[in-house]
């Protein structure tokens, strides 16, 4: 194999590819890069079985061929060449020559035949969505994937598609997140469980631009993405997703309407009492014009108003300061709505048109508050 | 106490006096920053019995007092509260409040009777020096500090002043790093060893202004830096510093001038062939008009050539590339001179006015190299 490329079209595609590269594998065919260079086409493939990319790389086929580079060198040394044209070429005993400027490099790298090659599988029936919203909607629902994998299908989001609607749902137990997106075209009724970590890996290359499409390509298995000039191949988790319309209540005692902003800022000033596994509640108690929240731990106490717009009753509730941090970030409006039921009732954090939806468990604070 | 300041006033004072906090000490007391306000003064002061930091902070004095508060809580909260006037005060029991805008924190502080306060030195005589230059002179020495403190002169550097200059010296046993200011005054012969530990705080701290001065005072124990609102004080170390004047040979054999630009990436890219605890050296081949760069390790190995001006004769002579490394990486000339004069004797970088002198042991490569 020979090829030309230069130093930041590679970069580039070894970027995008190393996402799907094994961690510490005992299978070392899986910590490395493939690269292919056939007819006039050079790809990078790395797979970690669960998860595949695969993109073109811009370049020169001098002398076509395969060649498993490990992807951790690879990339060291490509990141540390000139920016200047890179030749790589290979011997029959897998000995890889990289060369560029008067740099010139020797390393071993391995037969392609034991690489684990992405699955072909079936692209028909495209679903669109641009890469702008794509990333979006990953960004504003991911944090409330579960981290322990006692419930498998909580560590996925699911990935609902209804005629013209896109629902993506993640949940941890303690909180849900929705956000539906409406699509420019309708499709047939698609459910399925999209792993939390192809989608954070996913999020770290698609460039989010808005006039850039993702084609989704949903099989009994698998989801394919693809876009530019990458194919994402990930696993779907088997299961059945936990049904979450019923806990989402339309009803409310109080609805509090507030400047996201100073809400954040308040509650971030009160997160800072909080130490990481020790669980104080942030108390928000909501008056007529405006809403105390305070916290108290053993470091110390803070409490701050602020002001509101509000319709219903008065309510004192407790909430993880963290849930609602996670929340407010992702919310890209400038006011927000939180509607609650009681104390003991999640509260819901939605917009007028229900484009987004975030339900957030309380605490039982009054056996916690000194 | 009750003082009014505001939050960059605050937060400025607190990141600087940090620098001397104590970090998990069975001493709460050195994990707290003092608050004095007397007369129209507010001071910070930090002191983990090593090192010491004062600074003035900019604000008004309602009620005089001592407050001595957790370094970590009160620096989160100064963080996160908005820009604005802050209000600190306390009562009698050390509770303290801190109120900006509509927030409220309470904590509990601690008398400023266990303090230990920084020690109260003569400042006489003192020496002067730009900011600018302090900060250069600290960044292009001490990273040739020694580590681990089976010798604890090596941990420090040298700091020797003779009329007109000021001469810093620093070594691990394997390199020597000696940079040498030519001050605007003439001082009384001095010569003490600064703990490595303080010149990298008070690094952090110096501004890097040029027309900036920061006066030394040395006495017996210890050396006090003054600068903007600020007194460092640090412990001096103890002992006999290694004389370093008959290792620096004046003579070579071969003498070596290249842009520094192009040796610094190219040892760069060797240095990725070799793992972290694996000392394997970058082997440097000296002919006329070029020098062969290169480097074999188990992971691959790498040559490059690059244009040089040579003086006297060939050599072929192997380094720990690191080393190389962290000296070019210090050097602003667009040029810089090697020294050499065989392949056991160290390799001297150095401008023609010995400015700066680096040493570099060589590596007895024929052994290790393949």
């Amino acid at each position: 194999m020979k090829i030309l490329s230069n130093k930041a079209d590679l970069m580039q595609a070894v970027n995008i590819v190393s996402k799907a590269v094994a961690v510490r594998s005992t299978i070392s065919i899986l910590e490395c890069i493939l690269i292919t260079a056939s007819g006039n086409e050079i790809k990078m493939t790395a797979n970690n079985t669960e998860l595949g990319i695969e993109t073109v790389v811009n370049g020169t086929v001098i002398e076509g061929g395969v060649i498993a580079l490990d992807a951790k060198i690879i990339s060291d040394i490509i990141r540390k060449l000139p920016d200047n044209e890179v030749a790589i070429s290979t011997d029959d005993k897998f000995k890889t020559s990289i060369v560029c400027e008067k740099a010139h490099f020797e390393i071993t790298g391995k037969s392609g035949d034991d690489f684990s090659y992405i699955p072909d599988l079936e692209k028909s029936d495209a679903i669109e969505i641009s890469q702008f919203t794509l990333k979006e909607v990953i960004r504003q629902t991911i944090f409330s994937i579960a981290a322990s994998e006692n419930n498998i299908v909580m560590t996925g989001e699911l990935f609902e598609i209804e005629d013209n609607i896109l629902k993506v749902i993640s949940l941890d137990g303690h909180r849900i997140s929705i956000r539906k997106i409406e699509l420019n075209d309708s499709y047939p009724h698609k459910k399925v469980i999209v792993p939390g970590k192809t989608l954070q890996e996913l999020n770290k290359i698609l460039t989010g631009e808005s006039d850039e499409i993702v084609q989704l390509f949903i099989t009994e298995n698998h989801i394919t993405f693809m876009f530019d000039q990458t194919i994402v191949v990930s696993r779907l988790i088997d299961g059945n997703y936990i049904d979450t319309s019923k806990m989402i209540s339309t009803d409310y005692e109080t609805k509090v309407t507030v400047n996201k902003r100073e809400l954040f800022d308040c509650i971030d000033r009160a997160t800072l009492l909080s130490k990481e596994g020790d669980k104080k509640p942030v108390v928000i108690n909501v008056n007529d014009e405006a809403m105390e929240i305070r916290m108290t731990s053993f470091i110390g106490s803070m409490n701050e108003e602020i002001e509101i717009k509000k319709e219903g009753k008065n309510i004192l509730i407790g909430f993880n300061p963290n849930f609602f941090i996670d929340v407010l970030r992702v919310i890209d409006d400038e006011e927000v709505s939180l509607y609650m039921i009681n104390q003991k009732s999640p509260c819901i954090i939605k917009d007028d048109k229900e484009n987004f939806i975030y339900l957030i468990l309380p605490i039982n604070f009054s056996s916690v508050e000194r």
